[in-house]
Protein backbone atom coordinates (compact mmCIF):
# COMPACT_ATOMS: atom_id res chain seq x y z
CA UNK A 1 0.00 0.00 0.00
CA UNK A 2 1.49 3.07 -0.78
CA UNK A 3 1.57 6.42 1.16
CA UNK A 4 -0.42 9.23 0.07
CA UNK A 5 1.25 12.92 -0.14
CA UNK A 6 1.72 14.76 2.99
CA UNK A 7 -1.43 16.95 2.68
CA UNK A 8 -3.71 14.47 1.09
CA UNK A 9 -5.47 14.70 -1.91
CA UNK A 10 -7.43 17.68 -2.81
CA UNK A 11 -11.17 16.93 -3.05
CA UNK A 12 -12.83 17.80 -6.93
CA UNK A 13 -15.10 20.56 -7.20
CA UNK A 14 -18.00 18.62 -8.18
CA UNK A 15 -21.26 19.94 -9.83
CA UNK A 16 -22.95 19.22 -6.23
CA UNK A 17 -20.72 20.74 -4.22
CA UNK A 18 -21.01 24.97 -3.78
CA UNK A 19 -17.32 26.28 -3.61
CA UNK A 20 -18.21 27.26 0.04
CA UNK A 21 -18.75 23.12 0.90
CA UNK A 22 -15.43 23.30 -1.07
CA UNK A 23 -13.84 25.56 1.32
CA UNK A 24 -15.07 24.30 4.63
CA UNK A 25 -14.02 20.78 3.67
CA UNK A 26 -10.49 21.30 2.50
CA UNK A 27 -10.22 23.60 6.36
CA UNK A 28 -11.40 20.12 7.93
CA UNK A 29 -8.69 18.33 6.08
CA UNK A 30 -6.29 20.82 6.84
CA UNK A 31 -6.63 20.96 10.34
CA UNK A 32 -6.23 16.79 10.39
CA UNK A 33 -2.13 18.01 10.63
CA UNK A 34 -2.62 19.23 14.52
CA UNK A 35 -3.10 15.15 14.78
CA UNK A 36 0.87 15.44 14.14
CA UNK A 37 1.34 18.30 16.99
CA UNK A 38 3.35 16.39 20.04
CA UNK A 39 2.91 18.73 23.11
CA UNK A 40 4.92 18.29 26.29
CA UNK A 41 2.30 16.64 28.24
CA UNK A 42 2.25 12.82 28.43
CA UNK A 43 -0.97 10.63 28.53
CA UNK A 44 -2.42 9.71 31.61
CA UNK A 45 -0.62 6.02 31.31
CA UNK A 46 2.61 7.82 30.81
CA UNK A 47 2.80 5.88 27.43
CA UNK A 48 3.50 8.39 25.19
CA UNK A 49 3.24 12.14 24.81
CA UNK A 50 0.00 13.94 23.34
CA UNK A 51 -1.04 15.85 20.51
CA UNK A 52 -2.86 19.03 19.92
CA UNK A 53 -5.66 17.01 18.90
CA UNK A 54 -5.88 14.80 21.86
CA UNK A 55 -5.41 17.56 24.13
CA UNK A 56 -8.13 20.02 22.25
CA UNK A 57 -11.02 16.92 22.70
CA UNK A 58 -10.18 16.83 26.26
CA UNK A 59 -10.50 20.32 26.87
CA UNK A 60 -13.78 20.69 25.18
CA UNK A 61 -15.22 17.45 27.70
CA UNK A 62 -13.80 19.70 30.61
CA UNK A 63 -15.72 22.73 29.26
CA UNK A 64 -18.91 20.99 29.38
CA UNK A 65 -18.62 18.94 32.70
CA UNK A 66 -17.07 21.79 34.56
CA UNK A 67 -19.16 24.80 33.36
CA UNK A 68 -20.39 25.54 36.95
CA UNK A 69 -16.77 26.39 38.24
CA UNK A 70 -16.31 29.16 35.28
CA UNK A 71 -17.53 32.87 36.26
CA UNK A 72 -21.25 33.96 36.28
CA UNK A 73 -22.52 34.73 32.97
CA UNK A 74 -19.78 32.96 30.89
CA UNK A 75 -20.97 31.81 27.61
CA UNK A 76 -19.44 28.00 27.92
CA UNK A 77 -20.35 27.53 23.75
CA UNK A 78 -18.05 29.88 22.91
CA UNK A 79 -15.15 28.40 25.56
CA UNK A 80 -16.15 24.97 23.77
CA UNK A 81 -15.18 26.57 20.07
CA UNK A 82 -12.35 28.43 21.46
CA UNK A 83 -10.44 25.25 22.88
CA UNK A 84 -11.95 23.26 19.92
CA UNK A 85 -9.50 25.42 17.66
CA UNK A 86 -7.06 27.34 19.85
CA UNK A 87 -4.25 25.48 19.26
CA UNK A 88 -4.60 25.15 14.85
CA UNK A 89 -1.92 28.01 14.75
CA UNK A 90 0.61 24.93 15.90
CA UNK A 91 0.38 23.55 12.42
CA UNK A 92 2.79 26.15 11.08
CA UNK A 93 4.18 27.78 14.45
CA UNK A 94 4.75 24.59 16.20
CA UNK A 95 4.15 23.74 19.95
CA UNK A 96 6.19 25.75 22.66
CA UNK A 97 7.00 24.65 25.89
CA UNK A 98 4.88 26.49 28.91
CA UNK A 99 8.22 27.09 30.62
CA UNK A 100 10.32 27.85 27.55
CA UNK A 101 10.56 31.45 28.00
CA UNK A 102 12.67 32.32 24.65
CA UNK A 103 10.20 30.27 22.83
CA UNK A 104 7.53 32.32 24.14
CA UNK A 105 8.57 35.77 22.66
CA UNK A 106 9.22 35.16 19.14
CA UNK A 107 5.85 32.36 19.29
CA UNK A 108 3.46 35.51 19.06
CA UNK A 109 4.15 36.40 15.72
CA UNK A 110 4.81 33.34 14.41
CA UNK A 111 1.27 31.94 15.53
CA UNK A 112 -0.43 35.21 13.90
CA UNK A 113 1.21 34.37 10.64
CA UNK A 114 -0.11 30.92 11.12
CA UNK A 115 -3.90 32.06 11.72
CA UNK A 116 -4.39 34.45 8.97
CA UNK A 117 -2.89 30.85 6.76
CA UNK A 118 -5.23 28.86 8.36
CA UNK A 119 -8.27 30.48 8.92
CA UNK A 120 -7.95 32.00 5.59
CA UNK A 121 -9.18 28.77 4.07
CA UNK A 122 -12.61 28.94 5.40
CA UNK A 123 -15.33 30.98 3.92
CA UNK A 124 -15.09 34.63 4.66
CA UNK A 125 -17.89 34.61 7.50
CA UNK A 126 -15.99 31.80 9.19
CA UNK A 127 -12.85 32.88 8.81
CA UNK A 128 -13.66 36.20 10.36
CA UNK A 129 -15.37 34.14 13.45
CA UNK A 130 -12.61 31.49 14.06
CA UNK A 131 -10.31 33.78 13.79
CA UNK A 132 -12.21 36.33 16.21
CA UNK A 133 -12.51 32.98 18.93
CA UNK A 134 -8.39 32.37 18.28
CA UNK A 135 -7.37 36.23 19.01
CA UNK A 136 -10.43 36.34 22.07
CA UNK A 137 -9.23 33.23 23.61
CA UNK A 138 -5.32 34.43 22.97
CA UNK A 139 -6.11 38.05 24.75
CA UNK A 140 -7.75 36.31 28.29
CA UNK A 141 -9.63 39.17 28.38
CA UNK A 142 -13.24 37.87 28.76
CA UNK A 143 -14.91 35.27 30.82
CA UNK A 144 -15.16 32.87 28.09
CA UNK A 145 -11.32 33.13 27.55
CA UNK A 146 -10.57 33.11 30.72
CA UNK A 147 -12.27 29.59 31.48
CA UNK A 148 -10.69 28.24 28.44
CA UNK A 149 -7.62 29.77 30.01
CA UNK A 150 -8.01 27.95 33.20
CA UNK A 151 -8.66 24.49 31.23
CA UNK A 152 -5.93 24.62 29.00
CA UNK A 153 -3.49 25.08 32.47
CA UNK A 154 -5.36 22.29 34.58
CA UNK A 155 -5.33 19.54 32.22
CA UNK A 156 -1.72 19.60 31.83
CA UNK A 157 -1.21 19.89 35.96
CA UNK A 158 -3.62 16.82 36.06
CA UNK A 159 -1.27 15.10 34.16
CA UNK A 160 1.85 15.90 35.43
CA UNK A 161 0.27 14.93 38.66
CA UNK A 162 -1.54 11.11 37.48
CA UNK A 163 2.53 11.02 36.11
CA UNK A 164 3.94 11.63 39.51
CA UNK A 165 5.12 14.82 37.42
CA UNK A 166 6.74 13.14 34.69
CA UNK A 167 7.08 16.67 32.08
CA UNK A 168 8.15 18.39 35.21
CA UNK A 169 11.27 16.13 36.05
CA UNK A 170 12.26 15.66 32.27
CA UNK A 171 12.63 19.67 32.22
CA UNK A 172 13.65 20.24 35.76
CA UNK A 173 10.08 22.45 36.61
CA UNK A 174 10.27 23.44 40.12
CA UNK A 175 7.61 25.22 41.72
CA UNK A 176 8.31 28.65 41.55
CA UNK A 177 8.01 28.29 37.95
CA UNK A 178 4.80 26.75 38.13
CA UNK A 179 2.77 28.78 40.23
CA UNK A 180 3.53 32.48 38.01
CA UNK A 181 2.66 30.23 35.46
CA UNK A 182 -0.70 28.91 35.65
CA UNK A 183 -2.04 31.39 38.37
CA UNK A 184 -4.16 33.03 36.11
CA UNK A 185 -6.37 30.21 36.51
CA UNK A 186 -7.93 31.77 39.19
CA UNK A 187 -9.20 34.36 37.31
CA UNK A 188 -11.16 32.52 35.06
CA UNK A 189 -12.11 29.46 37.27
CA UNK A 190 -11.13 29.97 41.06
CA UNK A 191 -12.37 27.00 42.54
CA UNK A 192 -10.21 25.19 40.31
CA UNK A 193 -7.54 27.04 40.91
CA UNK A 194 -8.12 26.26 44.32
CA UNK A 195 -8.12 22.86 43.96
CA UNK A 196 -4.74 22.88 41.68
CA UNK A 197 -2.94 24.90 44.84
CA UNK A 198 -3.92 21.99 46.74
CA UNK A 199 -2.56 18.87 44.13
CA UNK A 200 0.72 21.23 43.32
CA UNK A 201 1.83 21.53 47.11
CA UNK A 202 1.15 17.71 47.25
CA UNK A 203 3.57 16.99 44.31
CA UNK A 204 5.82 19.29 45.91
CA UNK A 205 5.55 16.91 49.18
CA UNK A 206 5.54 13.45 47.20
CA UNK A 207 8.77 14.71 44.90
CA UNK A 208 6.96 15.05 41.50
CA UNK A 209 7.83 18.87 41.52
CA UNK A 210 11.06 20.87 42.92
CA UNK A 211 10.40 22.92 45.81
CA UNK A 212 13.50 25.07 43.72
CA UNK A 213 15.26 25.91 40.82
CA UNK B 1 12.04 8.13 34.74
CA UNK B 2 9.90 5.47 35.67
CA UNK B 3 6.11 4.77 33.78
CA UNK B 4 3.21 5.26 36.25
CA UNK B 5 0.45 2.71 36.62
CA UNK B 6 -1.79 2.13 34.11
CA UNK B 7 -4.57 4.47 35.23
CA UNK B 8 -2.86 7.08 36.81
CA UNK B 9 -2.62 7.83 40.18
CA UNK B 10 -5.88 8.81 41.69
CA UNK B 11 -5.98 12.53 43.12
CA UNK B 12 -6.46 13.09 46.75
CA UNK B 13 -9.72 14.53 48.33
CA UNK B 14 -8.47 17.63 49.52
CA UNK B 15 -10.65 19.73 51.44
CA UNK B 16 -11.07 22.62 48.93
CA UNK B 17 -12.69 19.91 46.73
CA UNK B 18 -16.15 18.42 46.73
CA UNK B 19 -17.12 15.23 46.11
CA UNK B 20 -18.89 16.14 43.20
CA UNK B 21 -15.12 17.77 41.91
CA UNK B 22 -13.54 14.75 42.84
CA UNK B 23 -15.80 12.75 40.52
CA UNK B 24 -15.81 15.07 37.45
CA UNK B 25 -12.16 14.83 37.63
CA UNK B 26 -12.01 10.97 38.13
CA UNK B 27 -14.06 10.97 34.88
CA UNK B 28 -11.72 13.28 33.36
CA UNK B 29 -9.01 11.17 34.07
CA UNK B 30 -10.64 8.01 32.77
CA UNK B 31 -11.63 9.27 29.22
CA UNK B 32 -7.91 9.39 28.65
CA UNK B 33 -7.94 5.96 27.61
CA UNK B 34 -9.71 6.73 24.65
CA UNK B 35 -6.72 8.45 23.10
CA UNK B 36 -5.41 4.66 23.12
CA UNK B 37 -8.59 3.66 20.95
CA UNK B 38 -7.39 3.14 17.61
CA UNK B 39 -10.21 2.98 14.43
CA UNK B 40 -9.35 1.66 11.50
CA UNK B 41 -8.78 5.08 9.55
CA UNK B 42 -6.00 6.66 8.38
CA UNK B 43 -4.32 10.40 9.19
CA UNK B 44 -4.57 12.65 6.07
CA UNK B 45 -0.94 12.04 5.71
CA UNK B 46 -1.31 8.34 6.11
CA UNK B 47 1.24 7.63 8.66
CA UNK B 48 -0.50 6.00 10.86
CA UNK B 49 -4.26 4.79 12.49
CA UNK B 50 -6.60 7.83 13.86
CA UNK B 51 -7.34 7.53 18.04
CA UNK B 52 -11.22 7.99 19.20
CA UNK B 53 -10.33 11.24 20.57
CA UNK B 54 -8.42 12.68 17.71
CA UNK B 55 -11.82 11.27 15.48
CA UNK B 56 -14.12 13.14 18.59
CA UNK B 57 -12.27 16.51 18.14
CA UNK B 58 -12.18 16.09 14.03
CA UNK B 59 -16.07 15.48 14.45
CA UNK B 60 -16.78 18.47 16.98
CA UNK B 61 -15.01 21.05 14.60
CA UNK B 62 -17.14 19.83 11.84
CA UNK B 63 -20.56 19.49 13.76
CA UNK B 64 -19.71 23.52 14.34
CA UNK B 65 -18.22 24.35 10.94
CA UNK B 66 -20.96 22.43 9.01
CA UNK B 67 -23.79 23.32 10.96
CA UNK B 68 -25.76 25.33 7.77
CA UNK B 69 -26.19 21.43 6.40
CA UNK B 70 -28.17 19.72 9.47
CA UNK B 71 -31.88 19.67 9.27
CA UNK B 72 -33.74 22.89 10.19
CA UNK B 73 -34.55 23.41 14.37
CA UNK B 74 -30.60 20.95 14.77
CA UNK B 75 -29.67 22.28 18.06
CA UNK B 76 -26.13 21.71 17.27
CA UNK B 77 -25.07 22.06 20.66
CA UNK B 78 -26.39 18.98 21.22
CA UNK B 79 -24.82 17.41 18.63
CA UNK B 80 -21.95 18.63 19.55
CA UNK B 81 -21.51 17.59 23.42
CA UNK B 82 -22.82 13.94 21.20
CA UNK B 83 -19.67 13.48 18.99
CA UNK B 84 -17.61 14.66 21.77
CA UNK B 85 -18.54 11.69 24.51
CA UNK B 86 -19.87 9.29 21.64
CA UNK B 87 -16.78 6.95 21.37
CA UNK B 88 -16.37 6.47 25.08
CA UNK B 89 -17.99 3.44 25.91
CA UNK B 90 -15.28 1.88 23.49
CA UNK B 91 -12.68 1.99 26.16
CA UNK B 92 -14.50 -0.87 27.41
CA UNK B 93 -16.21 -2.13 24.25
CA UNK B 94 -13.30 -1.67 21.72
CA UNK B 95 -13.20 0.07 18.42
CA UNK B 96 -15.76 -2.60 16.05
CA UNK B 97 -14.85 -1.35 11.90
CA UNK B 98 -18.57 -0.51 10.03
CA UNK B 99 -18.03 -3.15 7.62
CA UNK B 100 -17.20 -6.01 10.45
CA UNK B 101 -20.74 -6.66 10.61
CA UNK B 102 -20.25 -10.16 13.04
CA UNK B 103 -18.43 -7.55 15.48
CA UNK B 104 -21.29 -5.09 15.15
CA UNK B 105 -23.63 -7.99 16.30
CA UNK B 106 -21.89 -7.88 19.60
CA UNK B 107 -20.95 -4.62 19.93
CA UNK B 108 -24.85 -3.37 21.37
CA UNK B 109 -24.36 -5.04 24.61
CA UNK B 110 -20.52 -4.50 25.36
CA UNK B 111 -21.25 -1.02 24.96
CA UNK B 112 -24.22 -0.61 27.21
CA UNK B 113 -21.87 -2.66 29.75
CA UNK B 114 -19.85 0.10 29.43
CA UNK B 115 -21.95 3.35 29.25
CA UNK B 116 -23.18 1.81 32.84
CA UNK B 117 -19.48 1.99 33.99
CA UNK B 118 -17.78 5.27 32.23
CA UNK B 119 -20.96 7.40 32.59
CA UNK B 120 -21.53 5.60 36.17
CA UNK B 121 -17.87 7.64 37.06
CA UNK B 122 -19.81 11.11 37.00
CA UNK B 123 -22.15 13.32 39.74
CA UNK B 124 -25.66 11.58 39.14
CA UNK B 125 -27.25 14.48 37.17
CA UNK B 126 -24.24 14.37 34.92
CA UNK B 127 -24.10 10.82 34.20
CA UNK B 128 -27.84 10.60 33.41
CA UNK B 129 -27.14 13.79 31.16
CA UNK B 130 -24.24 12.06 29.31
CA UNK B 131 -25.55 8.33 29.43
CA UNK B 132 -29.12 9.82 27.89
CA UNK B 133 -26.76 11.82 25.03
CA UNK B 134 -25.18 8.69 24.25
CA UNK B 135 -28.13 6.69 24.11
CA UNK B 136 -29.87 9.51 21.57
CA UNK B 137 -26.82 9.49 19.49
CA UNK B 138 -26.87 5.25 18.93
CA UNK B 139 -30.73 5.70 18.40
CA UNK B 140 -30.40 7.88 15.30
CA UNK B 141 -33.71 9.07 15.84
CA UNK B 142 -33.55 13.11 16.21
CA UNK B 143 -32.36 15.37 14.22
CA UNK B 144 -29.84 15.90 16.26
CA UNK B 145 -28.42 12.62 16.22
CA UNK B 146 -28.80 12.04 12.67
CA UNK B 147 -26.41 15.14 12.12
CA UNK B 148 -24.05 13.73 14.26
CA UNK B 149 -23.98 10.16 12.52
CA UNK B 150 -23.92 12.17 9.31
CA UNK B 151 -20.46 13.88 10.02
CA UNK B 152 -19.06 10.08 11.85
CA UNK B 153 -19.70 8.96 8.52
CA UNK B 154 -18.45 11.60 6.17
CA UNK B 155 -15.13 12.15 7.82
CA UNK B 156 -13.98 8.38 7.21
CA UNK B 157 -14.85 8.46 4.17
CA UNK B 158 -12.63 12.00 3.15
CA UNK B 159 -9.65 10.69 5.12
CA UNK B 160 -10.34 7.35 2.81
CA UNK B 161 -10.88 9.76 -0.19
CA UNK B 162 -7.65 11.64 0.87
CA UNK B 163 -5.52 8.28 1.69
CA UNK B 164 -6.88 7.21 -2.05
CA UNK B 165 -8.55 4.66 -0.33
CA UNK B 166 -5.92 3.13 2.55
CA UNK B 167 -8.64 1.13 4.69
CA UNK B 168 -10.81 0.31 1.84
CA UNK B 169 -7.92 -1.84 0.04
CA UNK B 170 -6.57 -3.07 3.55
CA UNK B 171 -9.99 -4.51 4.38
CA UNK B 172 -11.15 -5.29 0.20
CA UNK B 173 -13.99 -3.19 0.83
CA UNK B 174 -16.18 -2.29 -1.81
CA UNK B 175 -18.97 0.18 -3.11
CA UNK B 176 -21.97 -2.21 -2.47
CA UNK B 177 -20.68 -2.51 1.18
CA UNK B 178 -20.62 1.36 1.36
CA UNK B 179 -23.70 2.61 0.07
CA UNK B 180 -25.97 0.87 2.55
CA UNK B 181 -23.69 1.24 5.52
CA UNK B 182 -23.09 5.25 4.91
CA UNK B 183 -26.60 5.99 2.68
CA UNK B 184 -28.63 7.21 6.09
CA UNK B 185 -26.09 10.68 6.29
CA UNK B 186 -28.79 11.56 3.44
CA UNK B 187 -31.12 11.94 6.76
CA UNK B 188 -29.31 14.20 8.69
CA UNK B 189 -27.43 16.24 6.08
CA UNK B 190 -28.76 15.67 2.77
CA UNK B 191 -26.33 18.08 0.82
CA UNK B 192 -23.13 16.45 2.42
CA UNK B 193 -24.60 13.08 1.11
CA UNK B 194 -25.01 14.12 -1.80
CA UNK B 195 -22.01 15.56 -1.92
CA UNK B 196 -20.27 12.26 -0.41
CA UNK B 197 -21.67 9.92 -3.30
CA UNK B 198 -20.15 12.01 -5.60
CA UNK B 199 -16.71 11.45 -3.95
CA UNK B 200 -17.52 7.56 -3.60
CA UNK B 201 -17.67 7.39 -7.29
CA UNK B 202 -14.79 8.86 -8.25
CA UNK B 203 -12.77 6.48 -5.59
CA UNK B 204 -14.53 3.91 -7.71
CA UNK B 205 -13.51 5.60 -10.98
CA UNK B 206 -9.92 6.18 -9.78
CA UNK B 207 -9.55 2.36 -8.07
CA UNK B 208 -9.58 3.66 -4.24
CA UNK B 209 -12.46 1.35 -3.89
CA UNK B 210 -14.08 -1.84 -5.32
CA UNK B 211 -16.50 -1.90 -7.90
CA UNK B 212 -18.13 -5.10 -6.64
CA UNK B 213 -16.92 -7.76 -3.67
Amino acid sequence: MDIPQESGLPLPDYAAATERLTQQLAFIREIDKVKSIFRKTYLVDGTRLENDAEHSWHLAVMAILLAEYALPHTDIIKTLKMVLVHDLVEIDAGDVFLYDTKGTVQKAAKEILAAERIFGILPKDQAIEFRGLWEEFEAKETNEAKFGAALDRLQPLLHNFYTRGMTWREFEVSVDMVIPRNEHMGEGAPALWEYAQQFIKESVAKGYLRATK
